[in-house]
């Protein structure tokens, strides 16, 4: 059995079908290793695509949509390596590179010296909604669903704050993240890292414009090893990426990371080529989009009003905010308006519900979404090699009885 | 009037009212400055947007798909300041940076030293059908109609068989390309510049992926210096910024050309703050596009059988071609196929013809192309604030009688 095979077999199981198999559903367990499954567990309530050498799992769909701040249970992990082994009270965050005054401070330090500063924004892998390109051709990487996203409100020091401290020099136009995991790359050891504009680093908590935070707290619980304790580097508006994990040291250049997660991999691509990875710019916003959440995919429904509920997420221009969201039963001929549900951030997605009468001949469901920075969720997107950016109109299978 | 508008009434003259103007239209000329009207003409058969401080020119689009070879006369001018006086007798090439043995050349010994060989390729302007754009919303820069492409063979030295001699170290990434024209920006005088990956600079001429050139030669015609002469680089494949003009200087580097027209115009942004110059990567490769030629926009027909001509281009990846192109006289619901017309070659574009059954309630005729890349011209694209990369579908307005 492919794992992709069972992320689809359990991405179609109804919510009690999922429940009956455990709160952590490690898929790779089902296959071949099944005592990682109570491992994997824990208090996660999480559909696990792997677990060795690295964690990623999901949330069931119908999970990820009760709360807008999605509990730390339900919020997806995404990891390159197993989660390493730091010690807190020996760590120390190195700030270097084109600052006047390089940095070594421990965690301590880095509460005491700072203001500790809270922000809500949403995560969301660049690979969210990967199977479905996987459709047309098939794509390696994690295999996502829709569940790849989750909205949880951050606590730490703002990187502004820090860079302040540490005096950018005029030539510093990025900052670049090492994260302490060690990833077997090419033969080699190589940590997760990546960068972003100084105009992104430096933007300020108090603008409306959230910034970039150093957290050590995850909707006011300290950091999981899974998401990156001690320190997790967290960065609004961009693809989960950019928000390292597990961060060791902060380096300010003149030029963007040569680090392999940002100069070669997490790039829209039609081949692997060389010349593809350099024609092609790092990604750093998020586009919008969006899913269904419930009903499940291939749920019997009866002809006639269907309540839906899902999200959707603006793309990650400052300031910007969902416009319109819509459904259709026949394929984009018709459209029937979603009404928004819960709170409204930047940087944050938006939950939203709606009926729509399903008729007998109904096959699917579609979701567009449109913001106010003037992006849509197109009706098709070009496939591309690594999987990335799907936000194509969601189109849920329904069966009509 | 506005410069645009103009443009618009152009595109929407019949060829014997454009005839009627004369050979050479100078839009400016109309308004403000009858005396380039004559200056301008030449032997060039062109629309010309602007004449002062540069010349930018396109094609009357009826002309533009007589051949698959673009005549001179009928091919666009792009340039960002006057032409610059060069004595080609003086002038000398330099190729510097990351190289073991730095060449400054003359062009009788550019010749002498490197076999001069042809490379067949389409060149098309970043902002072709940017005044669709600005139909959503207004974005400045020279107000192109669908006219800024042009196939031309051109001959000239291997940009790959320079950089062998030169000897490029292996810390070699980018290549930069400098021009000898002098452009007022910001206060100051900048050349226009850019850069392409190592990778395509030595793509071999014989691999079937024909390779960048150091051109003199234009379908067999010295180089003229609206086109670039002495010298012009040409990089089949990537939009025309980067087949940058009266080249003077060539850099081996290890990151790309720090160059305005590379590092910050020439970009897909929403905004032009400085953040979103930074999080856009450079444009390299042009989109699969295309175009409806004949007849023209707003066009008196009558219902039955039209017959339609146009181009398409494949997306710039090498090796590609075009594997559908298909009209639609109600907006995408049902397409008739076209036919394809003459030579198909790599980097280059191809022209179409089709006859489509036009109703009595006919508004508009639809264009849309897919690729053997995967890249297809989108129903929509997102607005930009630059007005690049138009190439959804193309929409020819007609009046049924």
């Amino acid at each position: 059995m492919q794992r992709e095979t069972a992320s689809q077999m359990i991405n179609s199981m109804n919510r009690r079908q999922a429940m009956a198999i455990g709160g952590g559903i490690v898929l790779s367990s089902l296959i071949t290793k099944p005592s990682l499954a109570q491992q994997a567990n824990g208090e996660k309530d999480l559909i696990f695509h792997t677990t060795d050498p690295a964690r990623n799992a999901e949330p069931a769909l119908d999970k990820l949509v009760q709360s807008w701040i999605t509990p730390n249970k339900h919020f997806y992990v995404r990891s390159h390596a197993p989660n390493p082994q730091i010690d807190p009270a020996a760590f120390k965050l190195k700030i270097e590179g084109l600052v006047r005054n390089p940095i070594e401070i421990s965690l301590a330090e880095l509460k005491q010296r700072f203001d500790q500063k809270t922000t809500t924004a949403t995560l969301t892998c660049a690979g969210n909604r990967r199977n479905e390109h996987s459709k047309v051709k098939k794509v390696g990487g994690v295999p996502w669903m829709a569940g790849a996203i989750g909205n949880a409100t951050w606590g730490g020091s703002a990187l502004s704050d820090i860079l302040k401290k540490a005096g950018v020099l005029e030539n510093g136009k990025h900052v670049w993240f090492e994260g302490l995991d060690e990833i077997e790359k090419g033969g080699g050891i190589i940590p997760f890292g990546g960068s972003i504009p100084i105009e992104k680093a430096m933007a300020d908590l108090e603008s409306g414009s959230p910034g970039a935070l150093l957290t050590t707290m995850m909707n006011g619980e300290a950091l999981t090893p899974d998401h990156g304790a001690p320190l997790r580097m967290v960065v609004p508006g961009y693809v989960g990426a950019r928000s390292v994990k597990w961060l060791g040291k902060i380096v300010v250049s003149d030029r963007p990371s040569p680090n392999h997660y940002l100069a070669t991999a997490y790039k829209v691509v039609t081949k692997t080529d060389p010349i593809d990875w350099t024609e092609s710019g790092p990604i750093y916003r998020f586009p919008i989009n969006g899913a269904i959440c419930t009903p499940a995919a291939k749920a019997a429904v009866s002809a006639g009003p269907v309540e839906l509920t899902g999200y959707v997420l603006p793309s990650g221009s400052p300031g910007n905010s969902m416009k319109a969201v819509d459904l259709s039963i026949d394929s984009g001929r018709t459209w029937t308006r979603a009404t928004m549900v819960g709170e409204s951030k930047p940087f944050c997605w938006q939950l939203w519900k709606a009926t729509v009468n399903v008729k007998a001949d109904t096959k699917h469901i579609s979701l567009r979404g449109t913001d106010n920075a003037g992006d849509f969720m197109p009706g098709r997107v070009k496939w591309n090699a690594k999987g990335y950016l799907k936000n194509s109109w969601y189109k849920l299978p329904i069966k009509v009885s």
